[in-house]
């Protein structure tokens, strides 16, 4: 046959998913409630449309040329990178990828030689291990805590070996919606500091911050680049735009990190990212920047949903992890079998993500994407479903 | 230091063409005429503006939402290569992506592994070689003709080893601009057959053709995909759009694949493409496919160019490579001094691609996708250095 292995393995790693995917678009009905993607329900956000529109028609004759990182979007994100996070970005320290995808992508190049270890969240995000096994690299599963989904430091530190070589956090954290504090990063730090030292090899760290910008309640936001100087820091406009079929993204370097590697990363990243596909975002996506920085989703509106969705499920009787952030909303299955609740939701016309997929059989995820209408039409069954039959 | 051993050999694969970028960047002034690459220097194709503009108001609440091969773009693409190549494409042979580098990118994800050689031509394109040290592969050079330039089938059968996993081939050639006829394919299949034979391990063939619809003369194209059935065929929409800033390409399994391979890479490219980094072009850039299908540079206005340029320098006594095909003239350089004779060309304000970055320090490549007043401008610079002074 004609796959390579690290293809096969990827492939290994992707398969329930992609079955998954599957599953659901024959599922599709007209009447049904579809709560599973991070995927816009409504008409794309205005502010996008017109941020694009205004770099279509081409004012210079390089207006569709090759681009590397653009100037001005790199600037854009390092001065928002300054005020959210009190950190000294420059422009220089942004590399402008095609989405978060991109950037992992990019980070796991410019680390990562074979058979490196990667210590990922669990639950965390279904494609972290597919991507790491396509590059021959080794995902390792760390818990996070099972009933608050708080990161568990001690459990990365016991997952850490000579081979890892990146470990990776996420927060807001997708499926749960927490967010963690600078404490937490302060103790990983501390963990990391000390598993680099033993095994003589800096562990960096790669926060994967999509979520960062979608946040409840106005909790504050810390990322580890504040507390570990040896951090990267992926993000895309994917989600808070909600558009992932343009992508748009970043890979940043810490402004903490010691002079020399910053300097390495700085020259390094742009040869690297023509090496690993011209990975660079479009023309149009990129001049955008500067505007997209503004625009946002509706936090009021989504924060009247995950209101809605949370009280009405935890007043039926649920158990569910209160969202800090993210547009997602982590639950425990009734009974706890994720997998029959899923199939039982499912004649009902409802289609939730399955716990199973981020290896928690007892849970389900639901995207607050969906417009109100479609979340008061899947309420009831959920609230039917809350109490056994019979 | 950060980087890994992977992303440091790219480096150093990429790093002459780095330094060259900067030399170029820095040389530039406003009255000189840059003939090095291939971007524009004319205002975007006003058919492509309208494609995307087109795209650009949501239709659907879908619109910008993740993004897999568009059908209407694999549909648009299968019937163009059938009409093309005259072999029997379908939609599902056909893996949109983000320009030929994402192309080649999933090619080598696909079917090799690490340690695995690939066999490029010489000269040939100076990123087959970072792309390839990038993911842990090893390039392997095999020399075209010296003189002719023409596709040298037994310097591959040299190339290839038992490690040999692809051999690389480019028509119509940058730099040269040669065009392979089919007899071409037939004798490099029967030479990849009998060497994968021999080393019990298909050798398969990437056929990389983005300048397949930039052609002179009404000389006919062959690909490799319809001599050898091992083949994947890459394509980029930027040179015929000369727009490589909005990437759009896509990989194409030759129909006359074994149908046990065929049904694997069909299935298998998708989630490769995930796991590589969401490596599908942009919404808009895939619902303008049907209509980018048709929009091309002016072949017209590229002959009178490539005529005018061929024609002033061979009746100066320079030795050009007569171009069949792609918007390059490859020369070779006064007194076989190419890094001479591109300092002299630089300080008469024109800047071409010195053949060294080619390994080719005799040679030297022009664009034509500068505008004839650009062209007259540089001629009597070359006129004047093909006669040595005194």
């Amino acid at each position: 046959m004609a796959l390579s292995n690290r293809a096969r393995r990827s492939r290994a790693a992707s398969d329930p998913m992609m079955r998954f995917f599957a599953q659901v678009s024959s599922a599709d009905r007209p009447d049904g409630v579809d709560l599973t993607f991070g995927n816009p329900h409504e008409m794309a956000l205005p502010g996008l449309v017109e941020a694009i529109r205004a770099q279509v028609e081409p004012q210079t004759v390089d207006w569709f040329a090759y681009q590397n990182s653009r100037p001005e979007a790199q600037e854009a994100v390092a001065e928002g990178l300054r005020d959210e996070l009190g950190l000294d970005f420059e422009p220089a320290d942004i590399a402008m990828t095609q989405g978060a995808f991109g950037a992992i992508e990019l980070a796991f190049a410019a680390l990562t030689d074979a058979g490196d270890e990667v210590v990922i969240p669990l639950p965390g995000w279904f494609c972290y291990a597919p991507m790491l096994r396509a590059t021959d690299l080794v995902p390792v599963e760390a818990p996070l805590d099972p009933e608050t989904f708080d990161l568990d430091v001690e459990a990365i530190a016991r997952a850490i070996t000579p081979r890892t070589r990146i470990v990776v956090v996420n927060s807001p954290a997708n499926p749960t919606g927490r967010v963690y504090p600078k404490s937490t990063w302060d103790a990983l730090a501390e963990v990391l500091d000390t598993a680099s030292a033993a095994h003589g090899r800096r562990i960096w760290l790669l926060s994967d911050e999509p979520y960062r910008r979608i946040r409840f309640d106005g909790i504050g936001f810390a990322s580890p680049a504040g507390s570990y100087a040896w951090t990267l820091i992926d993000y895309s406009y994917g989600k808070v735009l909600l558009a992932p079929g343009q992508r748009l993204g970043y890979l940043a370097i810490s402004p903490l990190a010691p002079a020399a590697e910053r300097a390495e990363l700085r020259e390094s990243l742009g040869p690297l990212q023509l090496a690993i596909g011209w990975g660079w975002p479009d023309s149009i996506m990129q001049r955008a920047v500067p505007a997209l920085e503004h625009v946002s989703i509706d936090m009021t509106e989504l924060t009247r949903r995950r209101d809605r969705v949370y009280d009405a499920l935890t007043g039926a009787g649920y158990t569910i992890t209160r969202p800090e952030g993210t547009f997602y909303l982590w639950g425990r299955a009734p009974g706890g079998d994720g997998d029959a609740f899923f199939r039982a939701l499912v004649e009902r016309g409802v289609t939730v993500f399955p716990g199973a997929q981020f290896d928690q059989p007892h849970h389900f995820r639901i995207t607050l994407t969906a417009t109100m209408e479609m979340l008061e039409r899947a309420i009831p069954h959920f609230v039917e479903l809350a109490r056994p039959a019979g």
